[in-house]
């Protein structure tokens, strides 16, 4: 693992809580309305419209789109589904930016800030530029560069997300780590020469997850958290 | 100018010192081959042919294709003008990564630091991803992201580069603020909308330029250094 030279990040249930963020700002946009929803149920229904979303771009159905516009369209209709019809299109807007400010699970900063000492640290996350930016600010998650879907126009796990990704870093794929708590992902990764860190992140989908099993997959590593990573990799 | 979101930054001339940084690569590899020349003159002689080089892609006479790669077609030119023909491909590859190895300006890692508390900093140069994020890494550049000509696939001035920046942070042109110590860029960034900052680095072309005056354009504004923008701008 001696020639490393770059962490690529998932970030969606990796670095940051997407759940009780969006639960949170659901709350804040919707209860001023009156309308009372089991937030994290609605941060759930609603990112569960994001890989059919996905899939429709990847497939060639439609040309490419960034992340904002795929999640203000499933907001559209989720909200349609839910009978909710007294947004403004300025509180629609203002709720999709929820994705923009969510918060990095405790262990991140730390982590990320060591492991920057030795490695270049990229996203490679399916969100789009001025999200990952806005996320990083709030959050103070120290990216060297924004990488990802918007920056290769193609959405994970498409093989091209991965390999233009090394490319612009002039990077070897085996000079590449990729970072995820989702198995699916760093199997693409692998296949296209990646290394693989699979964290494990039980309360992604909330509480109940506490008993969610590690993935029975062999990835170069495999932690609990980001501090466990910069251990592992000396940083 | 309360609602300055993001500044984007040229890079070359006006964050690093391309010449003296140049130059001393430049003689880092070629002495050690027993040549000898005016290693600054070879940096300004390297830096002339880049111009023409990009404005071809940018007529349309061939695909984009990044910095690196018009810097090695210069530089193989270059080499040949001068009848060095003892490198190898090796060699000529650790030359042309002179360009990822420049020293930023002594003002600018305190003004940057002072401004990104406030506003987003992107790079908006025409050099690639990886050169960005080398140099950032080695000089201790704190950008929030990585944008301009390999992100855009369009190099200044032409109005892409200035206008799909914008986009990629979700921003109306005139919440940019366009650093320059380049008239030429700052009035192609103006027709685009954006704000313009005007920084005088007379010592860009060496220490001959002392003398340089300002440029008799209006910009927003006018200073000596990123301490001076960061005052200027209430960072």
């Amino acid at each position: 693992m001696a020639d490393i030279r770059a962490l690529t990040f998932d970030v969606f249930g990796t670095v940051v809580d997407w759940r009780s963020g969006v639960a949170r700002e659901a709350e804040a946009v919707l209860r001023a309305r009156g309308h009372l929803l089991d937030w994290a149920v609605f941060a759930d229904r609603w990112r569960a419209l994001y890989v059919p979303a996905m899939a429709k771009v990847s497939r060639g159905e439609r040309p490419f789109v960034i992340l904002d516009e795929l999640h203000r369209e499933n907001l559209v209709a989720l909200l349609k589904m839910d009978g909710i019809e007294d947004l403004t299109e300025t509180d629609i807007d203002a709720l999709n930016r929820a994705w923009h400010r969510l918060d990095p699970w405790p262990d991140v900063v730390e982590g990320l800030t060591r492991l920057k000492r030795r490695f270049i640290l990229a996203t490679l996350s399916n969100g789009n530029i001025a999200l990952m930016v806005n996320m990083a600010r709030r959050g103070g998650l120290p990216w060297d560069v924004i990488l990802g879907a918007e920056v290769a126009r193609a959405y994970k796990p498409t093989p091209e997300a991965y390999d233009s990704t090394a490319g612009f870093l002039q990077l070897a794929p085996e000079q590449c780590l990729m970072v995820a708590a989702h198995a699916s992902d760093l199997r693409a990764a692998a296949t296209r020469g990646f290394r693989t860190a699979y964290v494990h992140r039980p309360d992604e989908y909330g509480p109940a997850g506490a008993g969610r099993p590690w993935p029975a997959d062999t990835f170069d590593y495999a932690v609990p958290d980001f501090i466990a990573l910069a251990d592992a990799l000396g940083a």
